[in-house]
């Protein structure tokens, strides 16, 4: 079957192509926080992440304290050797903010006084009707010859310095400084600077509703051109596909030919959510929705309401954890739930058939079920849920048992019941 | 006032006195998922952390691609100049992982089989009812002189190499592996083979409803042994305090000084999250609840049914996003939301009423707001949120207005809520 060897392409493919590249980066965090543990490195993550999809990928990256000699012998080790070095941290007006005098230091520069940083600090202050205080004078001191990099967001600007080909970058610990630095300063620099840098473009179609070999057998090899790769990255419920390459058209012309062969199997695109899949097939539906959750105790609802705009399509629901509250108010027969337990297709479908006619909705959700740690039995384990989907007034009801901890499993159930509502409604089978 | 060095301690001084010790160590991360961006480095957090706590902090932390060179040139950079090397990752059977192989090279090891190892391979395999692959042989090959660290969890063993007072560790990528060999082989050596190293104690207390500045007025230096260090971390609503030192006594003392003094306002230590202080509080006082939500959306109750146990006190609730939802299911009146909008106490109080008595609970909690990024005014700024909560037939509102974002706004606004109530039970105001 010629479409198994891209079944069985590893998504860590992307990496040999990447870190072959002719152009690499260092990244050197500076902070205490992280060498103890209280801070993840988001930022390492981020930048590197960005790099690599402008072609010049992060092959080397260290973290240090916020201490000269390790800041120094840091810039030692990567200066020269990759193309981008960038730092990340230890910029503030406060005396553990090292990082400006150390990069003066290793490149024998003096810190002089930028007028124009010095502006902004105290237009940045003049915004919340303070006067800047003089300690932050020192934000504005920039190594002579490096160019200050302006930030709308903070009182520390980003640092550059060029040497040919090569570039360093100081830039802020606070993500939100940083990333927009990065954005607004450095990402529109690579282009000029590394015009033959191979720049990927990626694009990931999710999948719901079939496994990962019955996907391989509907999409092969030969539908996309050679020059794409394509990852198969399988989840809970789920295939993720992942086009990548250097060739753009290529890569939009692949995504293009696997919309056509397997659109309906995809429900959204790279960062899109299962809520935002289900927010906008309702909303092209003019369907609205309620939903009644016990297991899950809040957390479909929780998911859909991160979604701006979702009151357009969603009424609200209810979390039925009490068996009072699923009798009470979503008119589930107190006989079945003495007959069978509250975990139970009927429980579940007449629950969907509630919540339903109690918020007046088109169609709705139900979920019941086992997320333990404790509750389980032989017959009824941890990880049994059931799930009911009402579309006006016709139900489908179905099972699945997950693995994990509670967590992972109430994510896993509320997750699966989102997709699932979304692809009943795509598929017109309700 | 003597609080204040207190109150300006930053928390970046249990810093200086982990990195000042004299025992260290360096984490080489090995894996390009990481450099590219793929994946957070959470075990670098996770062994960092566990680290500084048993008085060998990492103060140096490398990451390098799957490859032999950049493998070589990192323990090169850290082997004998820190008393703990440990690498992750790449421990794997297939061909990208040849962190074993680079090691051995390194140390100029021969590669040789250890039958103990396959034993567990083997054993692993069979509790999945499948012989294990030849491919597996190579999990292990062990570098002559080094201690294979029986792996429970997976196929590949944790490696141990001594010299003297140094010692190398090579530990598994995936964490759940990596926490499994750290905490039963690598922890319990540490006290005999560092005797002198200074172990940090601590403890984190949560405050509420009280500001740093009137907490640091009720609660003073001197109540605490100049042995033991404060740090006050401010948070959205919260304040919390991190005692912390080497004098294991010391620290426990301070603790239980601060909870003589201040205990009324302190809802949990350490890991507690605000569900996990209410749900305490209700059971203690054999109180049940429901929840009304609209701009939180069922996050509330997604937060509260974290809890394991919680079926114990939560009845349930309605998450109310639509007014008809409001006025149908919790009695809302129709006129006050016409007259005033959704968005204002009276409604707030009213979904509090409504959903205690549709639920039949004790005690309740509603909130209303506007969680944006839209639909806010003037007089209704976008982070606006109404706050009713009952004990039964008492009732209070109050309001808030919180900067952020959608997600921020909703986060803080549930985790306020909870809060509250636990304050308002725990003060027997209501």
């Amino acid at each position: 079957m010629h479409c198994l060897r891209y079944a069985l392409t590893a998504p860590g493919d992307i990496c040999q192509i990447l870190l072959s590249m002719s152009r690499s980066s260092a990244i050197i965090t500076i902070g205490n926080e992280i060498l103890l543990g209280r801070t993840l490195n988001t930022n390492l993550a981020w930048l590197a992440s960005e790099l690599a999809l402008a072609g010049v990928p992060v092959t080397y990256a260290i973290v240090v304290q916020d201490q000269r000699e390790q800041i120094l012998q840091a810039l030692q080790d990567t200066w020269g050797k990759y193309d981008i070095v960038i730092t990340t941290g230890g910029l503030g007006p406060t005396p553990d903010d090292i990082t400006k005098a150390s990069i003066a230091e290793y490149f024998g520069k003096e810190l002089q006084f930028d007028p124009d940083v010095w502006d902004n600090v105290q237009m940045l202050f003049s915004r919340r009707n303070m006067p800047a205080p003089e300690s932050n004078r020192s934000q504005a001191l920039v190594p002579a010859g490096f160019t200050a990099l302006h930030n709308e967001l903070g009182t520390a600007p980003g640092l550059c310095h060029q040497e040919g080909k090569r570039v360093f970058f100081a830039l802020q610990g606070v993500p939100t400084e940083m990333r927009h630095i990065y954005t607004r300063h450095i990402q529109p620099m690579l282009p000029a600077l590394y015009p033959e840098a191979r720049r990927i473009t990626q694009k990931t179609l999710h999948s719901f509703g079939i496994s990962e070999s019955a996907l391989a057998e509907l999409f092969y090899v030969s539908d996309i051109s050679p020059q794409v790769n394509l990852a198969w990255l399988p989840q809970t419920g789920r295939v993720d596909l992942r086009f990548y390459g250097e060739d753009e058209p290529a890569v939009k012309q692949a995504v293009r030919s696997a919309c056509e062969k397997i659109g309906h199997l995809i429900w959204g695109e790279d960062d899109d959510t299962p809520a935002d899949a289900l927010y906008r097939c309702l909303k092209d539906k003019g369907l609205s929705l309620a939903v009644a959750e016990s297991c899950t105790g809040g957390l479909i609802q929780a998911y859909l309401t991160e979604v701006a705009g979702i009151s357009d399509v969603f009424r609200g629901g209810v979390v039925a954890y009490h068996n009072d509250v699923k009798t009470g108010l979503l008119d589930v027969t107190s006989e079945v739930v003495i007959r069978e337990g509250a975990v139970c297709g009927e429980v579940a479908r007449q629950m969907a058939i509630g919540v339903r006619q109690a918020l007046n909705s088109d169609v709705s959700i139900a979920i019941t079920g086992i997320a333990g740690p404790a509750g389980g039995s032989p017959e009824k384990p941890v990880g049994l849920v059931w799930f009911a989907y009402c579309v006006y007034d016709k139900v489908f009801v179905e099972k699945a048992v997950f693995n994990g901890d509670r967590a992972g499993i109430r994510h896993k159930a509320a997750e699966m019941a989102i997709l699932k509502l979304t692809r009943l409604l795509k598929e017109g089978t309700l």
